[in-house]
């Protein structure tokens, strides 16, 4: 137990994930609201917005747009998702965005092969070309993520030493680039996770690296993200992505396929109650998951923003 | 780690719980079919009725007839709640039911006040009257359980040892009738619990007991059921009560103030993914969670009802 975080960073992901998932269309402006209501909660990493074919995506279509619509806050860091180098040069050229590089693998070679269409070895190599790209952009690659890293749906159960070859895989990789990766993300990408698997999974990675700074990507399909979050804090894990109101997915919306990250709230609720410090201020926060339910105009799954905050029935109590 | 059971017993609460809470009117023989179905899953223990005032719960003034109209399943225990010797009455002319008696106490009189207009000391005397009143039924009583035990809207955060001084006081109360408690369960009545509270307050209770059968009941109203589920399987909890998709409570029916109880099948998918038995056809148990939401008519809240078990993909892909 004494491996639990005093402090976790979280890296709010709803805007980018629950704006692109919903079918209806959402005014610009309404998106820019939640973003700049977020900024005043005391989250410092956000991802806002994703630089992808409009004709794929097409609630997307506005990222510009919304990056130049948002307040930007002091200390907080924008993000944005892109996949390839137009995407890049979008994100570059709308500004105001922190610029980051990342690397993936992932330990299921079919679900590689289905979803990017490559092999292993052509995603090593991609990585290769994906590296180079960042270095003529002058642009910083500290994190990388292994997907899948719990399970699969078309390989089966992940074995975490699979896991831990791609970890050692990507610094591979990195070296040949003099690039130092800092962080690896380990995303339960077709949630698979279960308290034990994320335990095995992140002990495997921590045994062989343990000054990594690991975090964990979850999603709540199967109702395990908060248990899982939860078997990560055990477990050391103190960075993790999240959505606020849980976006991203609503299994009350036909969305019947994949539902959205851990939601932010109640990742918030539990580590404060844990007397884990994550920065933010709760009450602000389910204002905002309020705010989100509001905008896409139907329920989001969220419970803290439903159920209440505790301290002030605890301070009225007193 | 190693206090993980090796198997779980699970008891069903939702249809007792999901019932009674529905506005709209569900015909009794609706209730029967989703009970009967649950008979079919491997649950061995099942509420499926209270007998309570038909007027302050017209959800439940069908509870004979759902006794009457089900198929009892060999080796299934089903039972019922009820409040007063007329419900006990009722329950036990019902027939078929398993009749046990219970005690309670609660650490915050505050709630205690509020809740049932009884100070401690008139709850120690009432306990007293309903062991009497059990053992003129020549009713056993093995149960006893601690509401409110890890946090209360008014009275605050509970001391893990005002939660051990109510399993002494109960303890008390039943040998002053010959009686051995065997089994106490722990209720997070207002949804306080975390599982640093689930550990601290079983870790307490462990310390003083360590022989005792211990058993949750968690409310999922901040979202942490599934969360402090698992914090008690640490523990070695081997008890839950649980609700088939989240019945009893419906924060996307209008139901703001309260959920149900841990979702069934996604408890369920919990434990046999970790590998502790439960003895439960998660696929027959999903079935009954679509049924559940059939009948009600609205989205509930379970999660593998929706985003599926993982057996067959496994097959699959191998």
């Amino acid at each position: 137990m004494s491996d639990k975080p005093v402090a976790v960073a979280i890296n709010e992901e709803g805007p980018r994930e629950g704006f692109q998932i919903e079918s209806g269309s959402i005014a610009t402006q309404r998106k820019v609201e939640l973003i700049d209501a977020l900024s005043e909660t005391g989250l410092k990493h956000m991802q806002i917005v994703s630089f992808v074919n409009p004709k794929r995506v097409p609630g997307m279509a506005d990222a510009e747009e919304v990056v130049k619509g948002i307040k930007p806050k002091s200390g907080v860091d924008y993000t944005a998702l892109w996949l390839n180098e137009k995407g890049l040069e979008r994100a570059m050229a709308a500004g105001r965005l922190k610029i980051e590089g990342k690397i993936s693998l992932c330990p299921s070679e079919k679900f590689l092969k289905r979803n990017q269409n490559k092999s292993h070895a052509e995603q090593v190599a991609y990585n290769h070309r994906v590296l180079d790209m960042y270095k003529e952009h002058a642009i910083p690659v500290e994190r990388a993520s292994v997907m899948a890293a719990f399970g699969c749906n078309f390989e089966g159960d992940i074995d975490p030493r699979k896991v831990v070859a791609m970890v050692d895989e990507i610094f591979a990789i990195a070296a040949e680039h003099d690039i130092e990766i800092k962080i690896v993300s380990f995303a339960d990408t077709m949630a698979w996770a279960t308290p034990r698997s994320i335990k095995r999974v992140i002990g495997a990675v921590r045994e062989r690296y343990p000054d990594l700074k690991l975090s964990l990507h979850l999603h709540d399909t199967r109702g395990m993200a908060i248990a899982n979050a939860y078997a990560g804090l055990e477990m050391g894990v103190d960075r993790y992505d999240a959505s606020v109101a849980g976006l991203g997915g609503c299994p009350f919306a036909g969305h019947k396929a994949a539902a959205g990250n851990v939601c932010t709230e109640d990742l918030v609720f539990m580590c404060e109650e844990m007397g884990i410090r994550t920065g933010i201020d709760l009450e602000r926060l389910t204002d905002c998951a309020r705010l989100a339910e509001d905008i896409v105009g139907h329920p989001l799954p969220g419970s803290v923003m439903r159920g209440g905050t505790l301290n002030k029935l605890r301070a009225a109590a007193h």
